[in-house]
């Protein structure tokens, strides 16, 4: 397949793996890019000098082009930027903030600028702000999320409507035919975390792997309304999230109660009990930890099928 | 196109309209009947004598297939039974409750039975209960939804994974793009809910027909989690409800302020403010009141676009 997703960030498959914290070191990065992907270190649970060793052993471990994700909220932003400038990164996801803070500075030095967004507002301002592709992400997607709580079966066709440059489905995608789906909705590719996050070569924990592969329907929640919008698996930490939701605590409450270091303590250091747990809904379709190339393999087998089995189909 | 769906209900396209509360009279279910969908009566807000008198008014405007819904929660859904077994109705689609407790005095009258769920227990169970077909409803659509808060697109092919009987999406779908999408999923057919619920031929107060075309995205929530979830369009009664979840509320506090009647004030009088408006998310690309055929017409066009334009991708 050749379409604007391919051609634009030069690459064979138009999935991108989605630039996750705690999971999405050199290791994965370079093995979706070897696969055919696009691969993304994700800076946001970075020190610097950690990310700048990713970025410098993710382009000995691959020839292909690979990516670094920079969520805005993340307090070394400026830092993560000069760095990608400096060892020549050639593709910049940015997410969780203003697309206008550093898209120019990204183009002038001739990077590739994707933005992602959970809303129909982010979409036209990342168009604004002169991003070349989007990322829209659903209500189902880990991680942090928007406060709209639009699924992708909503946001796709809506964001498509409302903008001309290459469009890019995340949230509840981790199979060929979730994939064919997002591409019928109007994506020109796709975007996946979670699948990717229960690889060989994520640095997940393999603790944090198990509950990955334990989860089934309903057992991930979107929660923290209060802050940030996140979805989690269900734990002893989100339960206790919950209890104060419940008795209505303030933004100050909560920030006291999580303190620092959750996502760290659950992901990284595999504390599945205290921890937290970033993963999307699709978890419960998720059965197994395999390699990377098997998954992308199965991803383009599946899509093939269902595309056969959909040609032709008509009302 | 012929498939489990046409078949199952003899209609011309696997289109069921949802039978929603306060919009699905005889006059909307007939006219998408008569459109070559399935029409469905909407019995969750009728006294018995009205149900009755839709369901025969239905009968005489048109010589297709219809039905009728019965939110199982309704205290006279027993009686409903009855009635629909007297009028000789020949398909009913039961939601919000045990797929168990009507299933086999229908089947015995040789009716054809659907249950509506939103997580993969409730799927097994109408399975168990001998259904003839499932209607599975993401987190997007409007009414009453599940605990689970699983997206359409995470849904569906979880649940085509463990159920062999045919399979209707809903949650999210108003047009060709999203059925196409749907169906690429692994769903057999779809039910449509919001986008009919804007229709001529719809009960819905004018009023609420305005609001649902002045939505735009994250103007709905599902709320009232602390009862059974319900999905809205924000209004002034949504930001009463907001205030007491905030301040953590018990169960007959919300009791208490809900009172009665507060889906016919607003669905079906028009009082927009005070109200309960029940829609889906996809009402952020509603844009028009327009009649049934005009719907039908161009879902199938658009649906048949798609298939054109995704003919044989291949990744």
């Amino acid at each position: 397949m050749n379409n604007s997703i391919t051609s634009l960030f030069n690459i064979k498959y138009p999935i991108i793996q989605g630039g996750m914290i705690w999971c999405s070191g050199w290791k994965l990065a370079s093995a979706v890019s070897n696969a055919g992907g696009l691969g993304l270190i994700g800076t946001g649970s970075m020190r610097l000098e950690i990310a700048e060793e990713h970025i410098k052993k993710c382009a000995k471990a691959t020839d292909k082009p690979f990516g670094v994700n920079i969520p805005l909220l993340y307090p070394y932003s400026d830092e993560i930027i000069s760095i990608v400038l400096k060892e020549k990164v050639k593709i910049v996801f940015t997410s969780a903030g203003n697309p206008k803070k550093y898209t120019s500075v990204l183009k002038e030095n001739g990077v590739t600028v994707v933005h992602v967004v959970a809303n129909k507002k982010f979409a036209l301002k990342a168009v604004e702000a002169g991003v070349d592709a989007i990322v829209a992400e659903g209500f189902e997607a880990g991680g942090h999320n928007g406060f709209e709580e639009t699924t992708t079966m909503v946001l796709i066709p809506m964001i498509r409507e409302v903008v001309d440059i290459p469009l890019i489905a995340a949230g509840g995608i981790a199979s060929g035919k979730a994939m064919y789906a997002a591409m019928a909705l109007g994506a020109d590719g796709v975007q996946i975390g979670s699948r990717f996050a229960a690889t060989a070569e994520s640095s997940a924990h393999p603790k944090f792997h198990e509950e990955i592969v334990k989860a089934d329907d309903g057992d991930t929640v979107l929660t923290l309304k209060q802050i940030v919008p996140v979805r989690l698996i269900k734990n002893d930490f989100l339960k206790k999230v919950q209890q104060l939701e419940n008795k209505g605590a303030t933004k100050e409450e909560f920030l006291q109660f999580l303190g620092k270091g959750r996502a760290r303590k659950g992901m990284f250091e595999g504390d599945t009990i205290e921890g937290e747990l970033e993963i999307g809904q699709v978890a419960s379709m998720i059965r197994s930890v395999e390699p990377v190339a098997k998954i992308i393999a199965d991803i383009v087998t599946e899509f093939n099928q269902v595309s056969e089995k959909m040609s032709g189909r008509k009302l």
